[in-house]
C-alpha cells in the first residue's frame, strides 16, 4: 500500500511516499517559500535526486509539480495518482475533538477549521494542504493524523489549568500537549524494547529534545502527564522559546518597563531559550563554545538540563514510579553532553549513565545507563513520518 | 530583650511585642483599614483585649495608638518606649541585595525604595512602617528581615529564565521565591526534629499551604529552589491565584478573547485558583463540598494536590534525594484530607502516610509517615513573628 504523506506549512510542503507495511521510503522532499519568486523544491528517490529554486506561487502548483514528477516516465516512482492508496495529512492541533487518527470528512475539516483560533500558524495551513490532496489525490482516502491526539489521554488533574471554569467550557483554555506523534513512536518502541529483554515497561518518560522540546510521562503505553501545555512555548527550554516562566513577568514588562504585548510575544517565543541566554540557537555551537569556557553557554546548558531532570522527577511523580527514561529528537538522538547533563545525579530515581556507550553514535534504538541500574536510559529514533504512515495505515485496513 | 514585630501592609499593621530569647509574645494585635473611617483596631496581652472601631487616618497615627497602649498605666506592657530594643520590620522584597537580615541604614531604606517596581504593593508599606516606626521607637535599633533573603543561596540554573539576559542584568528579572521566613523556619525545625532521632536530614522539602502556597527544596538547610519566582503568583495553586499556566493564555485570552491584559492580571490573581475552579476560595468551604458530591471541589482538591506531587518530584530530582516533606501554614497544619491527598500514590519517594496519626489535630512538631517508610512526612507549625523575633535577636548580639 503506498501512502503519501503531506506535512503542510503556511509557505512550505513536506513529503514522503512511503510502501507500507513495509515502511519502506520511496521518495522524499519538500518545497519552502512557497508564494515567493525563489521558491526551494525537493525530490529525492532512491535513484533521482532534484534540486530546483523556480517560483511556485501557492499549495496547489506546489503538490501538482510534486504528483507530476512521482509519475514521470523518468523520474518517476508510480504511473497514476490512482497507485496513491491513502494521503495522511499532519495536523498540529486537533483540540478535545480528536483522540485518534480520522478519515478526513467534511465534519473534519469544519472542526479543523474550528481549532484554527488554537493554532493560528498551523491548521489553516493543513486545511489548505488538505483540499488541494484530495484534488490532486481524488482517489486516495485522506486521513488526519494529530499531534495532540495522542495526549487525550491526560486526565483533568493534568489538563486543567486553575482558572475559572468557563475558560475550559467557553474557551477550550487547558493543557493540549504536542509533538503527540513522536512520544506515542517512541514510547512503543522504547516498550517494545524493553518488553523484549523483559524489562519493566509500566512507567515511561519520553523526552523530546529538537528544536522544540517536550517530556511525556506515559503509563502503561498512555500519556497522562506533558510539559507543553495550552501551545507549544511553554514546558523545556528551547532553541528560541523560553519554555516555562513566572506568567507575572509578562505584565511586569508590559505595566512597567513599557514593552507592547507583541513585543514580549516575540521575545518570549522568538528571542529567548537558548537563543536568549548564549546568543546562539544551534546546539553544537554552544556545546563548542561551552568546551572552550564560554560560561554563558556552559550556564545555559546545564539550565536547560536542569529544567528536564526537575521535569523527570515530577512525572515519575505523576507515574509512582520510573522504568526508563527515553531521549529522542536531534538534540536527544545526537548529544551525548545533554544527555548526560540530565543523568548527572539523578542516582536517586535509578538513573546511571554509561559514559562510554553514551558516547557511540547510532541510528538503532539503544540502551545506555550501567548495567545494575535501576531504571533503563534508552535513545530510541524518533520517525514521525513512519508513524504517520503506521497509523493511516492502520485506520485502511480497520 | 523586647523586640517588636511590624508586618506593615499599605492599608494595615500587624505588629507583636517578644521576649527574647524566651520567644514569650507579651502582646500582639493589628490595624487595618487604615485611611478609612472603620479601621479596625485590636491589642492582646495576657490580661487585656482592646477591641475597637475607628478612623485612623494614617500609619503614623496607627503606631502612635499602639505605642500608647503599650506604656497605658493600666493596659499597657512597658513604661517607655525606650525599653524596646529593637523593631523587626518584615520586608517583602529584598531582590538581589540582601540575603541576610540587616539593620536598617539610610541605604538599606534607598535598596528598599529602588525595590518598589519589584513588589509595589509590599515594599512602599513597609517603608512607611520603618519610617514612622524610627520616629516612635527612636531608640530602637531597626531591622529588616525580607522573605526573598532565605532563597538568595539558590543557583544560576535554578533562579535564571530562559530569556534575554539583559533582562536580568538591567532589568532584574529572574526568580526571587517568596515566603522565605516560613520556609526558613519550618526547615530548621524539622532539621533539628530528624537530627533529635538521629534520622536523615540533608533533603528536605518544606510545603507551606496557607492563603498563599509554596514549596522550597532545601539542601542541608539552604534554599536550592523554589515554586514562586519574580513575584508570589506562580507555582502552586492557591486561594484565588492560579499559580502556574502556560504564559501563552495570557496573550490568547488578550489578542483573540479580547480582554485587555489588566482583567487577565486580575483574573490570574483574584479570581483564580480554587476560587475560579469551585466558587469558593477557604478551603474548609471546598472540602465539605467535595465530600457531599461536588465533582469540581473535588477535581480541585486533586488538582492542587497532583501540583505539589509534581513539584516533590521534581524538587527530589533538583536534590538528588528526599529524606523528608514538611507540611506547614495554616492548610498544611490542619488539613489532613490535603495532606492524605499529597501523599497518595507516593511510595516511589518513600512516602507513606499514617492515617490514623495523619488526623490527629496538635499545635506541635509530628510526624506522620509510617514507622517503616523511607522519607518522613512532618508538620511543622510556622510562626514567622518568632522567626523574624529570632533573627532581629541574633543580629542584635552578634
Amino acid at each position: 500500500m503506498k501512502i503519501v504523506i503531506i506535512n503542510s506549512g503556511s509557505s512550505s510542503i513536506k513529503y514522503q511516499l512511503i510502501e507500507m507495511p513495509a515502511k519502506e521510503v520511496i521518495c522524499s522532499g519538500m518545497i519552502d517559500r512557497i508564494g515567493l519568486e525563489t521558491s526551494n523544491f525537493s525530490y529525492v528517490t532512491n535513484s533521482v535526486k532534484v534540486e530546483e529554486t523556480l517560483p511556485i506561487a501557492n499549495h496547489k502548483i506546489g503538490l501538482n509539480k510534486i504528483a507530476q514528477l512521482l509519475m514521470d516516465d523518468e523520474k518517476g516512482v508510480i504511473k497514476s495518482t490512482k497507485e496513491i492508496e491513502a494521503v495522511g495529512h499532519r495536523v498540529v492541533h486537533g483540540g478535545s475533538a480528536f483522540s485518534d487518527t480520522v478519515l478526513i470528512t467534511k465534519e473534519v475539516k469544519e472542526e479543523i477549521r474550528q481549532l484554527c483560533s488554537l493554532a493560528p500558524l498551523h491548521n489553516p495551513a493543513h486545511l489548505e494542504g488538505i483540499i488541494v490532496a484530495e484534488e490532486i489525490f481524488s482517489d486516495a482516502k485522506q486521513v488526519a493524523v494529530f499531534d495532540t491526539a495522542f495526549h487525550q489521554t491526560m486526565p483533568a488533574v493534568a489538563y486543567k489549568y486553575a482558572i475559572p471554569n468557563y475558560l475550559l467550557s467557553e474557551n477550550k483554555i487547558r493543557a493540549y500537549g504536542f509533538h503527540g506523534t513522536s512520544h506515542k513512536y517512541v514510547s512503543e518502541n522504547a516498550i517494545g524494547y524493553l518488553k523484549s529483554i523483559n524489562a519493566p515497561h509500566k512507567n515511561i518518560i519520553t523526552v523530546h529534545l529538537g528544536n522544540g522540546c517536550s517530556i511525556t510521562a506515559v503509563k502503561d503505553g498512555k500519556s497522562v502527564d506533558h510539559s507543553m501545555g495550552f501551545s507549544p512555548s511553554n514546558g523545556l527550554i528551547m532553541g528560541t522559546r523560553a519554555g516555562d516562566i513566572d506568567q507575572s513577568v509578562i505584565f511586569y514588562m508590559v505595566n512597567t518597563l513599557g514593552y507592547s504585548l507583541n513585543d514580549v510575544n516575540t521575545m518570549l517565543n522568538k528571542q529567548s531559550g537558548m537563543l536568549g541566554l548564549t546568543g546562539f540557537s544551534d546546539l553544537r555551537d554552544i556545546q563548542s563554545n561551552a568546551a572552550e569556557g564560554n560560561k554563558e553557554c556552559q550556564l545555559a546548558l546545564e539550565m536547560n538540563a536542569y529544567r528536564i531532570k526537575k521535569f523527570i522527577g515530577s512525572y515519575a511523580a505523576a507515574l509512582n514510579g520510573l522504568d526508563a527514561i527515553v531521549f529522542t529528537a536531534g538534540i536527544g538522538e545526537n548529544s551525548a553532553y545533554m544527555r548526560k547533563l540530565v543523568c548527572t545525579d539523578m542516582e536517586y530515581f535509578g538513573l546511571e549513565l554509561d559514559d562510554a556507550v553514551n558516547e557511540i553514535r547510532s541510528k538503532e534504538i539503544r540502551e545506555i545507563n550501567l548495567p545494575q541500574a535501576k531504571a533503563k536510559i534508552l535513545v530510541v529514533p524518533t520517525n514521525e513520518e513512519i508513524e504517520i504512515a503506521n497509523q493511516v495505515h492502520h485506520l485502511i485496513l480497520s
